[in-house]
């Protein structure tokens, strides 16, 4: 914990399914019951009572689907970039967005800048695994759709220092995400990233422990703790895993409404699955981090909750508080 | 239906987890129950009561964790390679194995050999879609971890083919997994694959149609008829998949037995819930297809039962009664 007056964290008023209404409420429900401070970054007359809260003016919105290095480039008043800014020039410790992942990214990216020796920042998603105390960590879920087997070595580290940090891992397991555990299986980037983790250098200044290749059916298991690959194989692992979730969910409570005794009985089992619902709410996981950048850069999922933004917040301060970026700098470029 | 006498399907009854126990009561249920000859492949004194069905006999066991192409070189006297020597010669109409998946590839291609035309072979493997009634055909599951756009488009129409064939789908709905909808997204294999699908030319002797980028939530969506991806990815999907289902219904039945009220919900609730297992249990899907070669090649997943054995030569009779090959073969080299 710093001493000094904390900054506070940019929260992108604009951004997500929900903005402004739920993110205007999430930053200042985040102000209230986690006592830190919050500024909102957005157009100051279309978000409402902001119960107190600063905001930077930022004129332009970046829409969800806009493309986003152009829009980047070309809105240097949005919100998502002025938040980063606020990141570099020291007026916020962190960014927190739920708008559109590439151009929050590229805003990152653009303004708060990579540490020294990373070669390309990877987006870290927690994965839920029901009835485990703490999620797996998936790195890259989406930055890089194409990596270099150094690129995943450096995952492989950011990935184990967030994974102490966050979740208090002391030597976090690190699995490499192939089509079968023998060394040999995969693509030429498996195979060379492979003999990279095997040698164990990458290990000296963070403390994880590689534990070779894991599979697909390892993603959702207690058996790993942080688990890497490219953007592109790790993004589609993310959404096939929400698809699946999802697909299967809507089923089972299908079946409860079958018929009175199916819904006497749904209705019974509801408070025993909460707990397990809770679990897997993406509202509840504080969010994806861009991991490499000079400081926190949050991304909250498109349909964000104020209760996601609390999370949001709520992880930022932790990682500001923790000096992650600090950390993942000392391990990229040890001393 | 042909009016000739049929040629058996060649069972290999050594590969698999339960083999040869249940491997060979399965094939005697497929005879029995479908009415159609069963043959089949391995060591005579070790396979038990046959129920009369022929024996090919063959004095090696490729092992589940076998490299694959060493011993498909070194084995030949094995099950494996016999059961596709049986189908090369004339012998058998098709094979099925629960054994070594690589290996199993290994010996369809090197005996059953290629169609001509064709770049490579594909395993194509049906995704089940809770809710819905067929489910979605995603290949390559894991034959050819790196591929060539030209093989992605064949995949294409392999997929097409197949889902027609098989689920009686006139004009399947074919998806390219990539990490966004846009045809910008995704890697320079993806990019190139779109464009080529978009070009539209590979349907004209399939029937198929090109639906665009699909992504990882949409593999368990009614959508789309036929994913195609590399094998890495495509491998990774389907491993994921079953790894996030197990982890979520373990987790779910735990629920069931929080307390006596829960216990109670959850026996009311089993009938209603065995539809939906049914239709996820892989021992109900008939097994993976290994597509593009001179005849069918089922891979039954490694923990086949009876029943999945009964499944996987019902789908191998279906494939050939419906001239598969010859379809597929038609598509690839239009006349």
């Amino acid at each position: 914990m710093t001493t000094e007056p904390r900054l506070p964290v940019a929260v992108d008023a604009m951004g997500g399914d929900h903005a402004p209404g739920e993110i205007v409420a999430g930053a200042i429900r985040a102000r209230d019951e986690l006592g830190v401070p919050v500024v909102l970054v957005g157009r100051p007359d279309e978000l409402g009572d902001t119960g107190g809260l600063d905001v930077i003016a930022a004129s332009e919105v970046i829409a969800m689907d806009a493309d986003p290095a152009k829009s980047v480039r070309t809105m240097k008043d949005s919100s998502l970039v002025r938040a980063a800014e606020a990141v570099r020039d020291g007026k916020a410790s962190a960014m927190v967005s739920a708008g559109n992942t590439g151009a929050t990214m590229a805003s990152a990216l653009l303004r708060i800048k990579r540490l020294p020796g990373v070669g390309r920042p990877a987006i870290a998603t927690p994965i839920p695994c029901p009835g485990a105390d703490v999620p797996t960590v998936l790195l890259d879920a989406g930055a890089n759709a194409e990596c270099t087997p150094e690129w995943l070595v450096q995952f492989a580290q950011m990935g184990s220092v967030y994974a102490r940090q966050r979740y208090g891992i002391e030597t976090p397991r690190v699995g490499l995400l192939s089509i079968g555990e023998e060394p040999t299986k995969g693509t030429p980037l498996v195979k060379e990233t492979h003999a990279l983790l095997a040698a164990g250098e990458w290990a000296a200044a963070v403390g994880g422990t590689f534990v070779g290749n894991v599979e697909g059916r390892d993603v959702m298991s207690p058996d790993v703790d942080v688990v890497v690959t490219d953007g592109f194989t790790g993004n589609v692992v993310l959404k096939t895993l929400e698809g699946g979730m999802k697909a299967l969910v809507k089923a089972i409570l299908a079946t409860f409404d079958t018929d009175d005794s199916t819904r006497a009985a749904g209705d019974a089992l509801i408070p025993a699955l909460l707990p397990l619902y809770a679990q897997l709410d993406p509202d509840n996981t504080g969010g994806a981090l861009l991991l490499g950048l000079n400081g926190p850069c949050i991304i909250s999922h498109g349909s964000s909750s104020a209760t996601a933004v609390v999370n949001a917040v709520k992880v930022a301060v932790e990682m500001v508080d923790g000096d992650l970026c600090g950390a993942i700098g000392a391990a990229i470029r040890p001393a």
